[in-house]
């Protein structure tokens, strides 16, 4: 690539080849430029920002000193992975970040060869780079292995296994434990703790008091040293992540050595972005906004509440009313509207810091004393509570309420954050009752429902905002296992179809039903499924239709074919819902759309279902 | 209850109360019956056995000291719970465990108002613990809360991200550390290492050496304590934990501290019965055995080898004829049959403790550098690693073989170890190749299938052995996703009936078959499913019923629906499987019994089908 115009370096490294043939002294220029070029980018596009531009330095200082991409850089989350995209060939390409078709949100395998392992979630890069150097080890290769973690993700309970492990092992590895005192909000956990008194007593809140690098730290007494080194790892540092001097030089000590090391260097999230290191909140991830001021555009007024503002306004008016509501959250406080609720009722908030497995669990243990937990968890985060789902609240029928955010498509997240399959695991598990709302006003009372059941519920509601419904001001429960009917058929054509949709495809499917004339049911229940509103939709209709948002494989248009063949309907049913694939990045929308889950597409699929033989027979059989 | 013969002291002692009642001095002599009634009933009866002699000491101490069951004693994992249960009421019916109608294997809310928290997997404690403690801070109940967790179960994660959330909200509570350095086999990991090293300096391998509590312990350079003093716990000991005095001695000391307070304990697995402290792999489950040697009663010979074995063998002939082949276990080596592959490839062998998430990223990441790993797991422990399985393997279609252990029911282990849901939770997931075998050479030849795939794959077999087929010397890859027709019907009876069989129900399903003179299906592949088939044997048939050892929700059978009715096929089906409640302990003949999948179930089933109109009018339609 050539030069662009206000980028001397930057036009010129487009490898970490052309970075390694830069003089020693042009390195901080090149740092001034990619940060200056990823707040215009991201003011231009909105992202992942705060924690890139805490990862400049540490990104330009790992693909200097280190022979990528035959030796394997892992990049935890990879939300802070920009600057390391900007430097392995995608930098022109990095204003297409999360979009339809453009970069990867986070690395991907088949995107680079410098992305040496695809992430999403965090705590996972010290297991792969584990996996990786156990291979270097059994082939015999000289290859070097670097696993960045945050402190965010260190909480995760599988990077502790993974240290654990390596450790035992003694393999070659170097761990960055790449430390901001964030999460996405602030992190939390005692590790945390400790680590911020060291921090404080050396002065480095401010990173540029950094000390040099130390030779051979032995017990570290007043770091979290003690614990690495506890764990057989010897611990270097801190050291300022935003001193390229000091960095290099530390990795070029380090990076021949054998063993597990790790590195601890202390970054600050939104690094030379006044407004992003005063809020770094705020700018974790953003939507376009002014690339001097930081300041984003006018919200419209009258925008449509989101599903995550209505969880958490209801949530408030359940704590107020009730002294035992209280409420779990793994490191997502903005993400899950909990916002309010943690000022409020600082008491009874647990932001257990990113620990899905831990934040379940926990809430199992408040369920047994006679509190109502309400475990607010994104969809795919819930992966990772699954084994504590089943054991600790659901075999124990335990009344734990999980208000699942981003159920669905989530857009540009891309294909690990997308909640496709949550109504497959979760309907298999017995005592659970799943609820997916169609509107705003039905996921304040299906929450009301789940939190006076006594036993496990979910609500499963979308990324974004519903249809705008006004809301009633108390949300009434709603009866067990009962759907309802939307619309009915006007019409006395044939074929008759009745849709039956689920949560957020109950409005596509009321727009595709005004050509077709159809029927359509809320389902509102994805278990127990409405048996007896199922067999009347059967009986009357010549096509079932099935429309959700999760994977069609044992989905909940799955379990209405189970009910149908269990009570010998042999109805015609066609299942509408994610297809077998990852879906990748892009809009909510777009993806619908491709997925066939929009109004269009919705039509599309019945009136190709409508040609097939077996429905004009059936329907002339009932006509005659 | 009165005295039984031979126990001066045990029949006195039914509760809490009557221990708290006994003379300092007749402890010692009760921890002497407790263990030599723990010898002598699981002599009798077999069940868990090693892990409960370490623990007789700390039971009677605990319940000495703390006022349960106000106060909450939460066991982690729970086979070691045995002398906790014989102590709260349960002593008389310690025969009963395990067995249909008997007491639970593990600790059970419903059994008994001791049971703080029901167990089953490791790991929990720390979680559920800090649960109740944080109900106690908010309902300002005073209210002592402790959790008891072994070495083993503290490499899993989920111990890590509860000890770091406790250390942070300085919730009252006290960990025990039960640190026999023994999981299922030896423990692993850095920590036990550390740990280990420690207590060989301190002469404490023989526990009979432990030095007295320590008042306030500041950081440990030498034991584990820095790792848990970094978390925010105050650590104390290590201190024998068969000595009476000194563990109540310090349980008082520390029983109304507040804040979070370690008390590491070390105990020996199998203590008190010289042929399981020697042996303490083989003595950790056992079957019946002699109480005053030791020794199991001969094996019958020519036994039919187990699936376990299968499979170890398998692997071994695998890993000799490619250097490739690598094999991660967490902390099953036994259970999982890789003992000898272990001794023949210790390079490439991975035992990473418990640490199921751990086990599958790093299984990944050894197949992102051209490794063939194959991942051995119990389905009931994959769901630990469900997230992993989902991102880390299944998004970056990386060929990692499952050889998922213990599918569909287990018997004694209970609802907590059936893989009742695996088919369910893993059909959902993209890429995912799943297989369940009929019998020995099926399983070798679906490992193989897996092995030479350049995607995930999974295959799922049952606790046990199967029919006893010789097996293949060698194993030949199959079609995938082809199924294969095992009997074809004799007569022109109507209605024609046609089982869909999977796994470990083909065997079943073929006797069934006689008397209903069915066309049986081994469909070997739930994903991808048959496709051909199935709509062949819609086509000839006039029921079709599926049958597998999975919850029926959204398993393998709710698959072949969706694939008729996708084809437009409107053949009645009938799908059996588990029913959508938690199934409890006993023999998995008597379980599946239970749950109507043994022969005679599922012909009453059919039979019951059969019976019903529509079979009937369409018999007769189609006969017309």
């Amino acid at each position: 690539m050539t030069d662009i115009p206000g980028y001397a370096l930057l036009g010129r490294v487009n490898t970490p080849g052309d970075l390694r043939a830069l003089a020693p002294e042009e390195l901080p220029q090149l740092a001034v430029e990619m940060r200056r070029y990823l707040i215009e980018t991201l003011g231009r596009i909105g992202g992942h920002f705060a924690a890139n531009l805490g990862t400049v330095e540490l990104s330009i200082a790992l693909h200097r000193c280190f022979d990528t991409p035959h030796d394997r850089l892992v990049w935890d989350v990879g939300h802070q992975a920009y600057p390391h995209k900007m430097l392995t060939g995608r930098r022109a390409r990095l204003e297409t970040i999360r979009r339809l078709g453009g970069l990867a949100p986070f690395c991907h395998r088949s995107e680079s060869e410098y992305d040496a392992f695809g992430v999403g979630h965090s705590s996972t890069s010290i297991s792969a780079a584990a996996g990786m150097a156990a291979a270097a080890r059994i082939k015999n290769e000289k290859r070097r292995i670097v696993a960045i973690i945050g402190d965010g993700g260190m909480t995760g309970g599988m990077a502790f296994e993974a240290l654990n492990h390596v450790g035992h092992l003694k393999l070659d590895l170097l761990v960055i434990y790449n430390d901001n005192d964030m999460s996405i909000s602030e992190n939390v956990g005692a590790l945390r703790d400790h680590s911020a008194r060291l921090l404080k007593k050396l002065g480095m809140a401010a990173p540029h008091h950094a000390r040099p690098p130390e030779e051979h730290n032995a017990m570290h007494l007043d770091t979290p040293g003690a614990l690495f080194e506890t764990l057989g790892f010897r611990y270097h540092g801190p050291i300022d992540g935003h001193d390229l001097y000091a960095l290099t030089a530390t990795l070029e000590q380090l990076k021949d050595r054998p063993g597990p090391h790790l590195l601890h260097v202390i970054t600050v999230k939104g690094k030379g972005f006044d407004p992003a290191e005063a809020d770094p909140i705020k700018y974790h991830g953003v939507t376009q906004f002014d690339p001097v001021t930081g300041a984003f555009p006018e919200k419209k007024a009258a925008a449509r509440p989101s599903y995550t503002q209505i969880f958490g306004e209801w949530l408030c008016e359940a704590a107020a009313a009730d002294p035992t509501v209280v409420a779990i959250t793994p490191a997502m406080r903005e993400g899950s509207g909990l916002v309010e609720f943690a000022a409020r009722f600082p008491q009874r908030y647990f932001d257990v810091g990113i620990a899905e497995q831990h934040a379940v669990t926990l809430a199992a243990g408040l369920a047994c004393e006679g509190l109502k937990p309400v475990c607010a968890i994104y969809s795919t985060f819930l992966q990772r509570g699954y084994d504590q789902l089943i054991h600790d609240v659901a075999i124990q029928n335990l009344p734990v309420l999980f208000a699942i955010d981003r159920g669905g498509l989530v857009g540009a997240d891309g294909a690990t954050h997308h909640g496709a399959f949550d109504l497959s695991y979760l309907r298999c598990i017995p005592n659970m009752v799943v609820m997916a709302p169609s509107d705003e006003n039905e996921c304040r009372r299906m929450l009301t429902t789940g939190l006076a059941l006594r036993q496990p519920s979910a609500v499963r509601y979308p990324r974004g905002s519903g249809t705008g419904v006004a809301c009633d001001p108390d949300a009434r429960p709603l009866p067990v296992g009962k759907g309802r009917i939307l619309r009915e058929a006007h019409g006395r054509r044939r074929p008759r179809v009745a849709l039956l949709a689920f949560g957020a495809m109950v409005q596509p499917a009321l727009e595709a039903a005004e050509i077709l004339d159809a029927v359509v049911a809320d389902m509102r229940f994805v278990k127990p499924l409405d048996t007896e509103l199922i067999l009347e939709l059967a009986n009357e209709n010549d096509l079932l239709v099935t429309i959700e948002d999760n994977v069609r494989m044992g989905g909940a248009g799955s379990g209405v074919n189970e009910v149908l063949l269990a009570q010998h309907h042999a109805v015609p049913v066609l299942n509408l819902g994610l297809p077998d694939h990852f879906v990748e990045h892009g809009t909510r929308e777009e993806l619908l759309a491709q997925c066939g889950l929009d109004t269009a597409g919705i039509q599309r699929a019945i009136h190709k279902r409508l040609r097939s033989r077996d429905l004009d027979e059936r329907s002339t059989a009932r006509r005659g």
